[in-house]
Parts: structure tokens; sequence; C-alpha cells
């Protein structure tokens, strides 16, 4: 019929790139006009869907961009603006991440960051490994870049901790030119130990990989457990990049402020290439992100004891509704939970079209957008505990009330 | 050596990508590190070489920043601020362009708007014809989305008029799946008229392309000539996609905000996946945009007068050197003129690395940058007219001073 309409009245219509096609949706938006649906019907929606904290963003920052001078918002430089870069500098020595500005360049989120860095490091048609489940988008990227995901596959059993090397090798070939990891983990919350890292460091160094490494939860590490970084392997300096951005760490997502950062010369020669034709990061979350390198320290102590609170409340709930699993998690604010249920996917989008309790539901992530392996996470969704505790509860409570009257409940 | 060293310590190197290798510097950037070399020896350097508008932002966009009520800085929606995109409709309705909310995404500047257009109308392998000299950040889009550029020439005789459709058909093959323009040009300040545009639109309707229209300029037509969209075209609504930017509209290029719009329903569709991917667009880039929406139109026609003086005189001054010529552009802010040199990036760089005429010196764009076709544009530079009349007239001086010494000068 569409042809038809089109021919008639000579409409032409040229098809769109295969790439876009096949791009996936994001699990973690596909589900919003459902959810827009349900608010339309006055039901109340508990997101735990997405990685938005409800933290308020510092006053360092907000301050910073209330108070800038600006006269004319000028392109900033393509790296990010000097004096940024410098102070940022200062932030990672904190972390005793050693570095000059000349190995920074600021990017639009860290999304940008991982564009960037995979167009550099990535040939059409290489092949990436990364533990599964990963944050979704790494597939968007990839696909973007013209680079295939392969997935070495790590178990809620575990808690979701490092794939054996072995795993690793297993699909290694000629094709393979980098290993891409999350620590501290967004989906799974998990955070790499130190013989994790070093394995992974002899890994790569083993068959000369690039190794990419998105470490924007590092704020968020609990139970005393210690972040170790990319950037603290020795050997490997010409391998590593280091994926940033200051999202979560001053919730402040809408900023779009992220970095790639590599010792790495010809990497960070190239990637200025693809920063100069995108011309420069956003000038107000620049001035706001170098404002809040002020931030007090009792900021975050303030924030990681929130989540730490939300993290022990919302797992043991979880843990005690029947059938249900979730491991606790050391860092970000991410857990994975195996639920007694046929298909995450349906499951999820029941809770927002049929499912109401008290005028509330609740929103999830379906896990099966985390893995690459098809039929893997059917069981499983992720949950950001970025709400407060009493509507954790009250989410806690709509889960538990759906599990009762879902119709693809599991034994 | 390196690699004795590499192996001496047991240092590993991956390679990067053959497109990193590939992708073009910045011809506008390239020059920066002699500038600022310049600049470190006390020399006054005036920047004709980037669209850097001197221009101050306008009130209504600085003060919607300044005083927005944010709390918690959160992604927006990955289209952009529906409250923005609604108002937007009313901007482009003023234009006479159409359309409606679902119809516009919201990008990082008007580089992301032809990035994601790219991706998602085209193959690797593709064809895109552009019609030369070109802004030069289209090769580093075309090249990280694979798209293979095929220039048609237009030339400074004919002021960069379009060039003849026979020349478009000569290069068309079955790879051919798009023509990309910029109107008002940059790098060139040409206006299509509605004759070359009603053209294309039949060249783009017999062959079934994508038509990607840069028209980030609009704001910029003088001498009463009319401003033409594609999108005012009609019979092509499916294959029309607007790339658009307020970078320079509000003098705002930090922002980073602009817009990808068509009325291709599947165009969208797939374009949305790709801002999903990246999440969503600057949050304070689109406050204050909205703000701007309710700037005075004195505002634009104090802007436009500005500019038209600064074109006349640096037009008129440019012509009076010897061996000069510059065609009068009818819009945006640039020109390009041909200068009697042998070749146009040795002498921008000798004017920043050789040259100096009391303690000052000019920077401009050498016009080979802009162009596909090698050879092509050697003794041809671009301006951008972005400074005060003051400064525009001491440039010239300096550009007078240069031709007489420069060691490459041509009779």
């Amino acid at each position: 019929m569409l042809i038809f309409v089109a021919h008639l009245y000579n409409y032409s219509m040229p098809k769109i790139s295969v790439k876009a096609l096949d791009m996936p949706s994001s699990p973690i938006r596909k589900l919003v006009p459902f959810a827009e649906a349900a608010k339309k019907k006055g039901t109340k929606i508990y997101h735990l869907n997405i990685g938005q904290p409800d933290i308020e963003t510092p006053e360092s920052f907000l301050n910073a961009v209330k108070t800038a001078d600006v006269k004319v918002l000028e392109y900033s430089h393509s790296a990010g603006n000097e004096s940024y870069r410098k102070k940022l500098c200062g932030y990672y020595q904190s972390y005793n991440i050693n570095i000059d500005s000349s190995e920074v360049i600021i990017t639009c989120g860290g999304s940008e960051a991982i564009e960037i860095a995979m167009m550099t490091c990535f040939n059409e048609g290489d092949e990436v490994i990364i533990p599964e489940p990963f944050y979704a988008n790494y597939n968007g990227f990839s696909m973007a870049a013209g680079v295939k995901v392969v997935p070495v596959r790590s178990y809620i059993e575990s808690g979701f901790a490092l794939p054996a090397i072995s795993d690793f090798e297993k699909v290694i070939t000629p094709k393979t030119k980098g290993i891409m990891i999350c620590n501290p983990g967004n989906p799974t919350g998990y955070l790499y130990t130190k013989a994790e890292l070093e394995a992974l460091r002899d890994l790569v160094k083993k068959y000369d990989l690039f190794l990419l490494s998105d470490e924007v939860y590092r704020e968020f590490c609990y139970d005393g457990k210690e972040y170790i970084s990319v950037m603290h392997l020795n050997g490997i300096e010409n391998n590593v990049v280091l994926l940033d951005s200051i999202s979560k760490r001053y919730s402040a997502c809408g900023a779009r402020i992220g970095a790639m950062i590599s010792k790495n010369k010809e990497v960070m020669a190239a990637a200025m290439k693809f920063a100069q034709a995108r011309l420069s990061p956003p000038s107000y979350g620049q001035i706001g992100a170098e404002g809040a390198l002020d931030t007090p320290k009792e900021y975050f102590e303030g924030v990681k004891t929130e989540y730490i609170a939300r993290r022990d409340y919302l797992i043991q709930e979880l843990n005690k509704i029947d059938g249900v699993f979730c491991p606790k998690p050391s860092g970000a604010f991410y857990c994975i939970a195996r639920l007694p249920i046929d298909n995450s996917d349906k499951f999820c989008q029941w809770l927002l079209e049929e499912f109401v309790f008290e005028g509330q539901t609740v929103m999830m992530a379906p896990a099966t957008g985390f893995y690459s392996t098809p039929g893997a996470g059917t069981d499983e969704v992720r949950l950001a505990y970025v709400l407060n505790r009493e509507d954790l509860k009250n989410a806690v409570i709509c889960l538990k009330e759906a599990l009762k009257v879902y119709p693809g409940k599991k034994a």
C-alpha cells in the first residue's frame, strides 16, 4: 500500500543504510513509549531502568555555570579547555593515575569517548572481546565503527566475576584487536580484583591487544574494596585507553562531559583528528565540570553512604522474594537479579502495559539487552538503585506483587 | 630504534586503525600549533581562519542558562527536550519550513547531525556527491562512516555557483547514494538560487538519492537575495535531510546544539537509534537554545548589518591588492580569495612561522583543505570575516604586506 501511494505521487524513497537497520534499539530506552502510555493512564512508575541518579548535582558545578562570565559562547579547544584538562589531571592524581593534559581529550559524554576510541583503535571487521553482560550501548558504538563484539560470558552465580582467561583465549582470533571492560561494572556492579586485572594485563600483553576500560563509576566502590584502574597496570601503557565521564561522579548526566585518556601518543594524535572534526566538547558542561573539581569530599561520602544504604536494602528485599536471586555488587549503582519468569523483555513490558498495584508499577531494564549471546539474560533484569529509600521500598513491593500474578511466572 | 626500545622493555604497542591513520587533519585547525608558537613570540594574530564569530551571544540565551532552575542535571530525551523541539518548530515555521517535533532530533552541534545522517543514509562504500570546495569536516565524517566523497567542482570565476547538472550526472554510479550541499555555503559564501535548487531536486528525484543540506547560515543572506531550503522543494520530502546548528545563528558555537530534520519516517526512526546510543544532547545548550528562540528580530538585523559592512569592506580591499581576486558572496561570513602564490598551505604556514608586520600577522585557512580534488585550491584561501572592522583593516594590511615579500609569490 505504501509502495502504491509512493508510486502514485511519484514520491521517491531512497533506502537507509544496513547499519541503520541493524543498529539495536537501546534496551534501556526502548520501553519508554510503554512507560509514557502508562503515565498517561495515571500510573506512577518507579524508574529502576536507567542510571539517572536522583542525587543533586553539587553546588560547585551549578554555581560555576551560573556565574560564568560568558559574552561569546565560543568553541573550546577540540581537546577541551586547557584549564579544565590541567585541573582534571589533579583529580586523577588523587586516584594515583598519573597523566598530563596532553594525554586527555575531553569528549561529549563517555559515549563520545567510546566512539572515538573505537574508531581510533579498531578497523572495520576487527573483533573486540567484552565480558557479558555489558553496557548495552557498546553494541551501538561497535556497530557504528563496524567492529564485531565477541562476548565472553560471566555468570550471576559468581556475582559476574571476570570470566576465566582461558575463556578469552578460546575466542581470540587473528582479527581480535582489543578487550573492553567496565569497572566497576554497569550493569553488574562487579568490581574487578587486582588478580583479575593482572591476569587481563598479561593477556593483553601476550596478544598485543588494546585494553579499553570504562571506569565512570570509580567513585562508587563499597565495603572498603580497592578500585584498581587499568592505568595502574605496569607494562601495558601503550595498550590502555581509559574511558571516563563525569555523569555519575557529579550526578551531571546532562552535562555531556567525558574523557578519553591514553599514554599511547599515536592513539591520542589520531583521536585528536576525530575530535577536531566534531570541533569541540560542550562549553557549559566543561565550565561546570571544572568547577565541580572543587566539590568537597563530604559530598562524595554522603552520596556513597546513601548508595550503600539503598543497595543493602534493595538486595536484601529482592532476595526475600520467592525465586529471586540477586548477588550483592561492590560497585556502581546497579544490580542484576534473576527472576522466576519466562522472558524479561515480556515481563518488563507487561509491568508497564498490563500491571498496576495501588496505582503504581516498576520499570526495569531486561537483561537480554546487556548480553550479546542470544538467549542469555532471559530471566534477568537490571535494576538501578537511583531512587530514595521510600521509592525503592514501593518499587520492591510492586515487583513482589507483580511476580504473584505475572502469567509467565516460572516455578 | 623505537622497535628496539619497545622490545627491550617488552612494551607492546598495538596498531591504530587505518581509518584513524587516513583521517584528515582539520585544515582549519592544523595550523594551530604554528599560531601558538607565534603568539608565544609576542606576535598578534588576526584570526580569519575559523568561523568563530566575535558577535556576542544574545542575552536571551545566556540568561536562560544563568536562571535555569537545575537541581539534578539529568539526561534529556535522546531526541532533545520536547519543549525545545516544539518551540523550535515555530522558528522553522517563520522560514516556511513546516515540521513537527517528531521530525527533529536535537544533536550535539551540527557535527553530530552530519554524523548521524551519514550513518543513517549511507552504507560503507557508498558514494556521496558534494560540490567542492566544501566544509572540510565533511571529509572526516565521511571517513568515519566509510563513505566515499565524490566532488564536483565549482569555480571561483562564477563565484562558486552550482556546477552544471551534467557534471553531477557524469560522476553518478550505481554506488551513488546521495548529494550533500551547504547553503548558504561554507567556505564559499555562495547562496543557491531557486533554479539551481530545482535542478538539484529533479536530479535527486531522477536517481532516487538522498539530499543532505547543511543550512546553518540561513540567518546570513544578503542583498535581498532569497534563502531557499531543501525543505521547500516539493516532491522529494522523503529524500531530504536538513542539517542544522545554532552555533552561528546565536553566536553560540560552544553550546554544541544542532538538529537533524527529515520528513522521512524511516530515516528518523533509524537516526533515533544512533541518538539513543549516545544518550542525549547537552542539557545547558538546550536550555540556552530554547531561551534564544525569544531573541528579538533587532539582534539579527544588527548582526546582519555588521556582517554586510565587514564583507563589503573586506571584498573591496582584497580586490585592490595586486593579483588578488575575490568574488562577493551573498551569504554566510566566508569568502574565498585567489592569491598570487605558489601554495596556500605553505603561504598560510609561512605567515605564522616567518612573517610579521609591525608585530602582527594574519591566519587564514588554505583552501586546499576544502577541495577533494588533489591540486585544487592551491592558490586560494578561505577568510572568515568574523572580526570587527578595525581588526579586519589590520588583517588586510598584513596580507598586503605579506604578499610583497612572500618568497613563493607568483607574477
